[in-house]
């Protein structure tokens, strides 16, 4: 499998790297893309290096499978056209979510869906994997009706800009001195805000829309009432959801959590009598997103409510991207898939 | 009037003095109670030095009005005693808040309830005035029937040493250290957890029954459904909570905004084209609590969703007593109000 990923200097193309390697992931070429501005620098990767190239003009990548995390305007722009080139593009940004011909996948949840692609698949937004994971399969058993969601949600879901900003910003908070802003329009040191999206006339930001209509499309509920508070917080990595969820069929916690523990990609984390629930230090790194706080919602009989975090960059991005492309490759839905697939790592 | 202040050396303790002088408060004599550890030290207030002192064996603490702080044990033990002598005990601890002897009070929401005293008035929590704030005027509008919180509470609900526990660890985790924990189970510098209060076996927290009951006991709806997921964020001070509620009457966010603009103690902060809305770090040393991102709740036709930040330890503690105290004196329901009411500040 030709593999490329374009923005590989990001944070979600440093662990697409990462996870190449950790999953063994069945690559034969490797190009990596970046910002005119970084081409030609040199980085090293499983024991070779590679000159970051900048985008072809033509479109071709030479990729059986391109991974694309530049940014929502260079997929805006050109993944159809890597498309028209061979390749499967895997996309990590909003540019083509909604779009009816592109699939929007999470693999445990509706993988198959991925197999009718027309050169595109969409990767969904990390507050959306990170709620559907728990959600899905609860759904499957009792049917989704309607959920609410307050997020606490990492800086490193605005990048390495993000990350660097907190560390900054809490560095000089300590110090006592005056805070800079430049990613964040509002200081997330010590701090948190309702999220850094362009807010609807409805009062819902892009974030929280994105929420309800990834989670209506991926969830084959069109009409699934979803409503989102999203909020950033100072955490750096991982991603935490409180989630209030009604269902067509009551609910019980035991229920709940019967079903949680045998999804894939969930780990229960409830343990009460500890006080150990999930949190994002915990969930950082890792590939499973926590589900814990199971209990019927005092509030309205049958329904349900939990807590979830996951890590934002990992199944919240690179991750769920990379097993995209290995339910792609298991299903032979790349068109290079008959070639060469002896890895070169 | 003769005040005395039971914890005056808690991070409540203090902002009870500022908010003396700051509001002017009618106090002839001041006695400040600590433990017996601190007892005999010196504190300057208002231009003169105060003794602690540590509490009489017999209970006379020779006030009209004791501010109570220092934790729900010393108040469950000794509240009583001292009202017996002739105080009003304005309780900011948790002890007798659900006793049927003992008003629950914000003054702007049910001021009149503290006028039934007979010797004790419970101050709510914290996590209940911030989220009633808001929530209490659209339930004279409209009736509220359920609400959904989820919160993001500060580490000075914990006290003295929780502030000191995030700057601490902070600190450490900046400098690749490892991180101690003694406040707190969990680690708070970059990370948030599930309250640190016990777990029941419905699985909601103390945090959490606090805030349905206290809820329903202020605003007298002894059926109000009322659910809530109460979470610790690195931030020092002013907790923020995420609502859903659902009225009786249908409700839109213009009348909902219009409602909050003329509420006692609420500031709007609703700038949806500056993304600017409550955050901690505003809320921090306000009297007022802040309320935005309110919206028409995009899952449920006539509900609405806010987002609300208060000030802990201000009117989420030491304001909320000194004003239970202000409308006792205004309304002669202190007994020593018909005294010498000369300020001696």
């Amino acid at each position: 499998m030709r593999v490329a990923i374009v923005g590989a200097t990001g944070a979600v193309g440093q662990e697409l790297l990462e996870l190449f390697t950790e999953r063994n992931f069945p690559l034969t070429e490797l190009t990596l893309f970046a910002s005119a501005r970084s081409a030609g620098k040199v980085v090293p990767f499983a024991g070779r290096t590679y000159t970051l190239k900048a985008l072809p003009g033509d479109g071709n990548l030479e990729s059986d499978i391109v991974f694309s995390s530049a940014g929502g305007g260079i997929s805006k722009a050109h993944a159809w056209g890597w498309a028209e080139h061979g390749a499967v593009v895997i996309d990590n940004t909003s540019a083509w979510r909604m779009d009816e011909r592109v699939p929007l996948v999470i693999p445990e949840i509706n993988g198959e869906a991925a197999l009718n692609h027309r050169g595109v698949v969409a990767n969904p937004n990390c507050s959306t994997i990170v709620a559907l994971m728990a959600l899905a399969p609860l759904h499957r058993a009792f049917g989704l009706k309607r959920a609410t969601v307050a997020t606490y949600q990492a800086v490193s879901g605005a990048g390495a800009a993000g990350i660097a900003e907190l560390q900054t910003q809490t560095q000089a908070a300590l110090a006592g001195e005056t805070l800079v802003t430049e990613k964040f329009v509002h200081p997330v040191a010590f701090n948190l805000f309702s999220h850094d999206s362009e807010v609807g006339d409805d009062g819902y930001n892009v974030e929280e829309r994105k929420l309800t209509l990834e989670s209506r499309k991926i969830l084959a509920v069109p009409e699934l009432a979803v409503s989102a508070t999203c909020v950033r917080v100072p955490v750096f990595r991982a991603h935490s959801e409180a989630i209030h969820a009604e269902f067509a069929r009551p609910i019980t916690a035991d229920e709940a959590r019967r079903v949680l523990s045998s999804a894939a990609g969930v780990r229960v984390v409830d343990d009460r009598a500890g006080n150990h629930f999930p949190m994002p230090i915990e969930a950082s790194g890792q590939d499973n997103v926590l589900v814990g706080r199971v209990r019927e919602d005092a509030s309205l009989t049958g329904a349900l409510a939990l807590f979830v975090s996951g890590d934002q960059i990992r199944k919240g991005a690179a991750l769920n991207a990379v097993q995209i492309g290995e339910y792609l490759i298991a299903h032979g839905a790349v068109k290079g898939a008959a070639r060469e697939t002896t890895s070169a790592l």
